[in-house]
This record gives C-alpha cells, sequence and structure tokens, in this order.
C-alpha cells in the first residue's frame, strides 16, 4: 500500500455516506492531521507498548489488546454483555413514574436493539408485586372448575407435553399511554419500550385444556399468577384453544424470573397483561370473572366529544385484548440523532395482534405525504417486523413518522383519530402514528402535531 | 371442588402420558399418600406460614412467594437467569480436553435449549488467546490489498451501512472431532455442543467491497481478528459477494465479547473458524493465505484404507469451508434419560450448511429401520431446525439416531461412510449419525455401533 495508492484513496474517496473515511497510511503520512492526533492517544500507546515487546515485527498501529492474551474460556459460564455496552444499553426504570420500585416499569431500549429478537437481558418488564423468586420444583399449575378431571401439573409435566416455539411481539397496552395527552417521556426508549419481541417455546393450551376436559358450559377461564399481587385476567376460551400457549422457555433458555420463571400464559397478540406470568391456576368458567385487574384497569373510559360520540361518552373498553397494528421509527429518534448532512437509512419496527404487517408508510412531512418502507428480513404473524428506508438528509427540519397497515387491511390511526372515537381520559391501546421532529441541529425531539378537528 | 369430584379424577386420569398426575384434594384425601408424604415439606412449609398472616383467607397450599413482594423491577438493569437455573443450565469448559483455559472451548447445554434461538448467554465459544476487552470506540476495521480505494472503517461508519438480520447457525468444525475414534464425550453438551443459532445483524459483507472497490485480481480475503492470536482465514472473493457479513449484533444486541465483540466475520453455512472474532482487518489477493490456521489446523489429513482410495491416501482436506448437514437427538440423551415406560416426545435438531433441512429420519434400532420426524417451527436455509416424533418406550433397549436429509438431495453419512471416505486420523467435519443407547434403566449413554466394512 504506497502512499501514493492512499493519498489518491482520499481524494477520491466515494461520497455514498458522506463521511471522511480514512487509512492508516493517510494519517501516518499527515493527510488528514487532525485525524491523526485525535486518534493519537489510541495508537500511539499501542506503537510504545510494541517496541517494548519481543514480537518486533508486529506491524504499527497493533492495538493493545492484540498484545496480550485475553480473557480465559468460560469466564463467566453464562455469558455476560462486554463491558463497554453493559452500563449503557440497559433496561430502564422511570423513577417519578410509578410510586415505588414494586409495582413499576423497565423499558427495552429499543434505538439499541437490532432485528426482530429482543434478548431476553434487555425484555421489558411490568410487575404488580414485585418479581417473585419461585422454585420450579415447588410450582404447581392447577386447572380446575368447569372441567371433567382436575389436575396440578408439575413443571416436569408440562415439559412431557408436545411443544410449540414461536416469535411473537409481547407489549404491555399502557405502552405510550403517557403520550396520549401530548409528548411526555421523549425518548423512544420510554415512548415505545413496553414492547419486546421473543422465540417463545411452550405447551399450547389447548393440549392442556384437552387433559382436564372442559366442559361444555365453560367459556372463560381465569389465569391467576403466584406473584404477591396474584395478578389475574380472564380469558375467553376461543383464543385459549386457538393459539395461547402456556410458554416455559423464552429465546432457547428458561423464562427469565421478571418475566413469569418457571411459567406464563402467552396469549399471541393480545395485552401483554393477560399473559399472567408465575402462572399458577387456570380455572374455567362459564363467564368472566372481572377481576381488579381487569376492571378498574387495563380498561378504559370513553370520552370522545360528546357531540360525535353520543351512543360512547362516558362509557368504557373492556376485554379489548388485542393489540391492533403499531409502529415506530428506531433510527433517527431522540437516543440516536442524526450527525449531518448526507445519506442515512430509517429503520424502524411494525408489529400487529391481528396477523402479520403488510406494509409501512414512512412520511418526513409530518403526514403530508408517504413513501413505502421496505420490509426486511423475516415477516412473522403477531411479531416484530422491522422496515427501512433510505434518505437524504439536507439539514432541514423533519416530522417523520411511520404507519403501519397490517394483513387485515387494518391501518394505523392518527392521534386525531384515535381522540376523536375515545378521547383523551384513557391509558391503554395507544397505537397512534408517532412523530420524530428531527432539528436542524440534527438532535431529535418527540412531538406531536396539533390536527383540526 | 369436592373430594368426590377429584377422586373420580384421579381413577379417571387419561393414561396419554402415562403419568399419575395429582391434584391437591387428592393429596388432602390421601388418596396419594405416597406423593403427599413426598410433597409435604413444599407445602406444608406454605401453609403454616399462611396462616400466621393477616390475610386468614389465603387459600390453602397458598406458596410463600405468593405472600410476599417480590424483587423490585430493574433489580438487573441487565437481566440474568433465575438463581435456581442460573448454575445449572451453562456453557461449560472440560478441564482435561485443552491445556489451559485461554485457547480453550466451552460448550453450549443443547439438551436444555428450546426451539431454534441460543440466548447469548449460552452460546458455545471457542478462543485461540482469550477473549480481548476491545473499547468499541477504539476499534477499526481496515479494508486493503487489491483495491481501488483501501478504507479504515470505525464503527459508527459501518452502522451507517444498510444492515441485514439472518437467523443462522455457528458450528466449529471440531464440534464431535473427539468422537471419530470412538465415543469420547459421553453427554450431549460435549459431543455436539459447539454449535449454537442466533439471530446475526451485521452489513453484507459487498456492500464495503463495493466500498473499497475490489481489482479485478482479487479472488481470496485474508480476514484477521484483534486477538493475542491474530486468528486469521482466507475466505474466496465468491462467498464475501455471496451471504458473508460484518456483524455487529446478535439476538439483537451487541455481539458479547467471547463471540467477536464489537465486530466478526459471518459466513453463513460455514465452519466457525472462518468467521473471524474481533475483525480488524480483511486483506484481498490473488491467492489464499495459507495461514497457520488453515494449513497445520482445520486441515484434515486423509487416510481412508489404501487399497479404496489409493488417489486420496495421505492428501488432505484444506479449505473445507461448508457444513455438512447433521442432527442429533436432543431428547432422550445423556442428560435427559426417559423416567419409566410410556409415551415420549423425541426431540432433535438439524441444520446444513448448504440450505435448508428437507427432511430428518429417527431410528430406535440403531439404523435399520426408520421413520420420518416431523420439522417444527421455522425452517430457514443455514440454520437449526428443530423436530420431533412421538413415540412409545416399553422398556427395551433402543439404539436411538437421526439422519438429516437437506435441500439439496445430501444425506447425513454413517460413521462406516465417512471412516470408508477419510479414515479416522481427522478433526473436523464429522457430521455422522450419532447413537444415543437407551439402556432398560432409561439411562442414555453415548455409542457407535460397530458396522461391518
Amino acid at each position: 500500500m504506497s502512499k501514493g495508492t492512499n493519498k489518491g484513496a482520499i481524494d477520491s474517496q466515494p461520497e455514498a455516506l458522506n463521511r471522511l473515511l480514512h487509512s492508516e497510511a493517510d494519517k501516518l503520512s499527515g493527510v488528514d492531521r487532525r485525524r491523526f492526533i485525535k486518534n493519537a492517544a489510541v495508537f500511539s500507546s499501542a506503537v510504545v507498548a510494541g517496541s517494548a515487546m519481543a514480537s518486533s515485527n508486529l506491524p504499527p498501529n497493533t492495538p493493545e489488546w492484540t498484545k496480550k492474551l485475553g480473557l480465559p474460556v468460560n469466564t463467566h459460564p453464562y455469558g455476560q454483555p462486554s463491558p463497554y455496552v453493559a452500563e449503557k444499553i440497559v433496561r430502564r426504570r422511570v423513577p417519578w413514574l410509578t410510586p415505588d420500585a414494586i409495582a413499576s416499569i423497565s423499558f427495552t431500549p429499543l434505538a439499541d436493539i437490532k432485528g426482530i429478537i429482543t434478548p431476553n437481558g434487555l425484555v421489558f418488564e411490568r410487575d404488580h408485586a414485585g418479581v417473585p423468586t419461585i422454585n420450579p420444583d415447588e410450582h404447581r399449575l392447577m386447572i380446575h372448575g368447569l372441567v371433567e378431571r382436575p389436575i396440578i401439573f408439575t413443571m416436569e409435566d408440562l415439559m412431557r407435553f408436545p411443544s410449540e416455539s414461536r416469535i411473537h411481539f409481547l407489549e404491555c397496552p399502557a405502552n405510550g399511554g403517557m403520550e396520549i395527552k401530548g409528548p411526555q417521556m421523549g425518548r423512544l426508549q420510554f415512548t415505545h419500550g413496553m414492547n419486546s419481541c421473543c422465540e417463545w417455546t411452550g405447551v399450547p393450551l389447548r393440549y392442556l385444556l384437552e387433559e382436564v376436559g372442559v366442559k361444555p358450559e365453560g367459556k372463560w377461564i381465569l389465569a391467576e399468577g403466584a406473584d404477591g399481587a396474584a395478578m389475574s385476567r380472564s380469558i375467553p376460551i376461543e383464543k385459549a384453544l386457538d393459539d395461547s400457549l402456556v410458554v416455559y422457555a423464552q429465546n432457547g433458555e428458561p423464562l427469565r424470573p421478571e418475566n413469569g420463571f418457571p411459567i406464563r400464559l402467552f396469549n399471541p397478540g393480545w395485552e401483554g397483561n393477560t399473559m399472567i406470568k408465575w402462572l399458577r391456576r387456570l380455572e374455567v368458567g362459564d363467564k368472566p370473572y372481572y377481576q381488579r385487574e381487569e376492571t378498574s384497569k387495563y380498561t378504559d373510559l370513553l370520552y370522545p366529544r360528546r357531540e360525535d360520540y353520543k351512543d360512547r361518552y362516558g362509557k368504557a373498553y373492556i376485554f379489548s385484548m388485542e393489540m391492533e397494528a403499531k409502529s415506530v421509527v428506531t433510527f433517527p429518534c431522540p437516543e440516536k440523532p442524526l450527525k449531518g448532512k448526507g445519506k442515512y437509512i430509517l429503520e424502524g419496527l411494525a408489529w400487529s395482534g391481528k396477523g402479520r404487517i403488510k406494509a409501512v408508510d414512512v412520511s418526513f412531512d409530518g403526514g403530508v405525504t408517504w413513501q413505502t418502507a421496505q420490509l426486511k428480513g423475516l415477516v412473522l404473524p403477531k411479531a416484530w417486523t422491522r422496515f427501512a428506508l433510505p434518505f437524504n438528509w439536507n439539514g432541514e427540519k423533519l416530522l417523520v413518522q411511520s404507519r403501519a397497515i397490517d394483513e387485515t387491511g387494518y391501518v394505523q390511526p392518527t392521534y386525531k383519530q384515535m381522540r376523536d372515537a375515545r378521547g383523551t381520559h384513557f391509558i391503554y391501546h395507544n397505537n397512534a402514528i408517532h412523530t420524530w421532529m428531527v432539528k436542524e441541529s440534527g438532535e431529535v425531539d418527540s412531538v406531536q402535531i396539533f390536527e383540526k378537528g
């Protein structure tokens, strides 16, 4: 590699990414002196250490870590993240959001997540009485009520049933709930991070129901957790016989404690809170059980404008289990600003509780004009689907939005459409189109666009 | 739930799983006294504690953890496994297998893995000079040699390129290498556990090669790692332009240190060692570089019987990159024995470096007769595919085998076929059909069946 060649390389650098990339030879020849100086602290120390070593033939700029042995194999028999990311990329709790840390929430850092799998260490958690520490050998699942043969299953029993593994999203219906009255939470992790996507493995609930024999009058199932809140929800039998699972593994390994270890109910595409964690009991009944967490909570009072919806005003959505289509742009976002004019690739996530994502549109002007994004990789039912769209930023202010359409034809609504239907006095099922404002500086704010009524 | 009902339930217990499941009421009524006594330590302590609490209306057998608050949300901002599994389900090193723990191996616990995703904490590792602790801000990837524009990329540069996320297996070609002369390693974790499957995200290498402009005479690429071994391999340009990635994420989060943080090369379907970890340098040349790790290692001397293969005897396989179709039964296996006669569901994993798995056959009599297994869930190219087959065990000795067939029609060979082709003096690319012997006790041994020549 001659200096001449590299000089030419720098001069003819392709502008595809609008960023001056540099070669080692360029730095050494002083072509890009400022960059060399900036990096000198890194590379010069390596050179000094190298010259002191027996291997005198080490090339220049050999990094420090190449000149010595690393950590032994199996340093962590259960592997851990790099110390360089271990504190940056974590689930986070927002201290002021809940009165204490026991009945609280931690959020998946969506801005740093790639692909469609959320690693188990970063799956969000929402607990109602903290995370119980359950001994799986002592844990039992009882299925009783309107059944022919009430049975108590051990973990070992459950593991002997046929299993299924499926990739599905898991979203709290309160995800984005703070934004309904206007922008509150600022960062992507907190506006959309009560949402994760894993490969879940467990027993189809219908096999267990066949085993106990549901009586003809059995129409609803009460699912109850073994946590201190005895968190409980009523599930219609149709869902239970369709695609619900009693899961014991996420991304290949046993469930994490905060995600329901040793077992949780999993209702694909439905509200996360219906997927009772630390599942202890399924009671079959002939009607819903109207538990605390499905009447005072996880129910939405409707206050649209009186003149528009006389029949809805003051009523409530209850048992609104299905998560409707939603999407969000994950780059750019407040955590990942733009750094100077040029070409970028917008990325985002879309999902629908009704099935597959069919398309995602992206707007850079707050919903005036739309372009169709590319769906990337696997497009699975009731799972995250990643989308991308290359764009060129000329440094002007942008109002970036994404709009998901699922295979049923359902289109993600605007905030105006959502408020017209429900008012602003609700908490759950905010699936409105979100707006990121990219400022001239490249920094990104969470905003809402005022839409005329 | 009356005692009478439950008495009936026990009497009419379906024998589908040939296991006496039991209800709480049965235990209390003494129908299954021995089981009750066995479990008494669990339940009686819960009852006592319950009676001492204010909540006098707690039902009997309420477990200890339901009567108190659990751990706060975000106890581990980066989540950790349950203490009940954290020491049981880990990667393991075999102390006698390598002279030290620096150039060594730890194994994925395949017997405990569900689905097709291996969680990052359990992905196997094979290091040649330990695991370097690399600061990603200081790490660089240089692409040079027979290129128009040599470039040094920062991590930030790489993240601006279009990315792809794909689920692929990663297998060391030495996986099973100890078994070539006969059963050695005993347990599934060690006979097949240098193999994992993740969702990998990174930049297609062809984009980076387009950026630097490979000269027409550029036919091979030397990939070099930033570890103390400067681990290096030669990759043909055709693979690099096909589906190779420079990956920076596994299962959604940054690569783990032992898997190449901050970047590694990923050559789908090829030997794990070609997927250089801690990737530092790609040099384009006109021929292979014949590095230490592709001549003295990762090359197989061929010693089949002289009379059969005169033209091969004493020659070697070199640059045998592709991992051919392979499979293994993960249940039953030495770690997961059978517990009494009855119905079970055999499970296993199959994979091929050539593409998708087309079918898997299972034998219970050491390969005399075969049945077709069911392929479960996603069947993706160059990825783990899970298979299952229900069977009824009458308590007799079994010789359990699986045989993968991939979409090219390639059939996993027997040990006899493999030895006839290559002799027994090789280490890499043992993809022979493996045999588990289920003994009358239900315990499982790793065996090899003597096959007449």
